[in-house]
């Protein structure tokens, strides 16, 4: 496959989906009765925490996989990440058969580490800054000569992100409104495009926790603004958005809500135990955004895309 | 539809199985090739952790409460639970418009008393013993003179229950073996008068706790053995067999493994980290049979039932 250079297209997605297929599941939609008491509305969940490795990412990194040349496929890919980007690049890597360099912080939980080691990933400890995961990551792209896998500021990631709401579109065709949470702006880049390019009428909204809302300064300034802290409950979505996210999510979202640490871990607790599947805090975002709203969204059919289901379960909110 | 005076005939389950389907889901069947490669088999889980109440309880109760007259209807029914069957008998009553009462211990967890009183039954609070919770439901039966629903030793309720394998053999034509938990055993009973009826070649298992292993006992010694502690985590699974689910499982269930706590909370773990469902520990049960004898399953195709996702995710073994 060409790598993308620019904006994708309708085209670019559907052929990326088409290519990635053999790689990824098409993860389940699902809805609950009682949910959808709760919240005065009809939202169906697309299930992402169902993908391989426990998370969209699976979508992203294997269509940049797919768009490497011959000679990178021989040198491999490389990245930094402490969570569900490590697991994706190692395992499309896996079952593509390309060697993967994974630059692992101190502080990513062991279960990941693990599971990254589990896809053949040759790994590389560095510390927790980002400094320092950049100084690592570089040092290994010398010795290799690796691609780096950007996890989001990619447009072949953007567009394999993108595949979740095509599926969500395919299998609900009158969505009115559809929301993706915010963290580098991958999936929710994705989700505009293809949702902007199909259905123009639907509503395309972020949702983004309070305390990490580099995404909701940025779409009002306009440029890539930095998150002070990362104290959030929803690990996901702790980075910054890149200039090619935002410059989809300015043109194509039409807002973004922001919400506070303890409507997360409601909304979140609340899909557990009602619809009894496993998520993860980032993929409630969305959720509690519309608890928050109820008004806003009073009747109407609603997308939301759970981005993945990978949680400690001994170091529960709750 | 007449009530059944005798163990269920295949057409009593095909019949029960039609009357039923405007009151509970066609659950899904899910498996996961990390789990399969963990257990070295082909592990297909019937997913009841996804039916309304969350639990295969209410197959059961929709058929029993199907099962009444005319005139029992209008007097209503009542039960004794501190768990499932008190929200599946509430809310089945509700969804055929006749009135329920319900016996709660003063122990039951305060979620469950909420979930039965939200479907409209009207709750009577006892002590914790049996003894106890009988005395009142007895004074209960008196004053509203109301049909008393068994758990499990009611042949309608385990025809409504055997349906729950029925969709799982219809979905997954070529199961080797099928595993079931064991509490009361209406069930376990179902599953195997169904999978005996339809496919006689498939190796029927039940599974329990070793700290409660009444059944165990049971099918051994012919007659209905008493548990002296209920110290497991598998609430589900404390009560004693029935006359009726006894007979049924000495005739058709091959063999009872038991399985200890840690075992079961091992089990229950992998389910939740690898399938991203929320299980109860009584689900996990037969998924730890299976893990503790590799060599008997090495390579087989296996149906596990999974009862239910009613847990307190305040209050988790791990």
């Amino acid at each position: 496959m060409k790598p993308i250079t620019n904006i994708p297209t309708l085209e670019d997605i559907q052929r990326v989906h088409e290519a990635i297929k053999p790689y990824i599941h098409r993860t389940p939609v699902l809805s609950s009765k009682s949910i959808n008491a709760i919240a005065g509305c009809e939202i169906y969940f697309k299930c992402e925490n169902f993908q391989k490795v426990g998370a969209f990412k699976m979508r992203g990194a294997s269509s940049a996989v797919l768009a490497l040349s011959e000679t990178e496929r021989q040198k491999g890919i490389a990245t930094h990440s402490s969570g569900n980007h490590a697991q994706a690049v190692a395992l499309s890597a896996k079952l593509q058969s390309i060697p993967a360099y994974i630059v692992m912080p101190e502080n990513a939980p062991i279960i990941k580490f693990n599971a990254t080691k589990g896809y053949g990933a040759t790994i590389f400890r560095s510390g927790n800054t980002i400094t320092e995961r950049e100084e690592k990551l570089n040092e290994v792209l010398t010795k290799t000569d690796a691609t780096f896998l950007h996890p989001y500021n990619n447009y072949d990631i953007i567009a394999g992100q993108a595949t979740a709401s095509k599926e969500l579109h395919e299998d609900i065709e009158d969505l009115e409104v559809i929301l993706a949470p915010i963290g580098g702006g991958g999936l929710m880049s994705g989700t505009a495009l293809y949702t902007h390019y199909t259905k123009p009428h639907v509503t395309i909204l972020g949702a983004e926790p309070k305390n990490v809302d580099d995404a909701f300064r940025s779409f009002h300034s306009g440029k890539v603004e930095i998150n002070e802290t990362i104290n959030t409950i929803a690990d996901g979505l702790r980075t910054n958005l890149g200039n090619y996210t935002l410059e989809v999510i300015r043109k194509h979202v039409e807002d973004i809500i922001t919400v506070e640490e303890e409507e997360i871990i409601n909304a979140m607790r609340l899909i557990w135990e009602r619809m009894k599947i496993i998520v993860e805090p980032s993929s409630a975002v969305p959720f509690a955004a519309v608890l928050q709203q109820k008004e806003r969204f009073q009747g109407k059919k609603i997308g939301i895309i759970i981005t993945g289901g990978n949680v400690d379960v001994e170091r529960l909110p709750f």
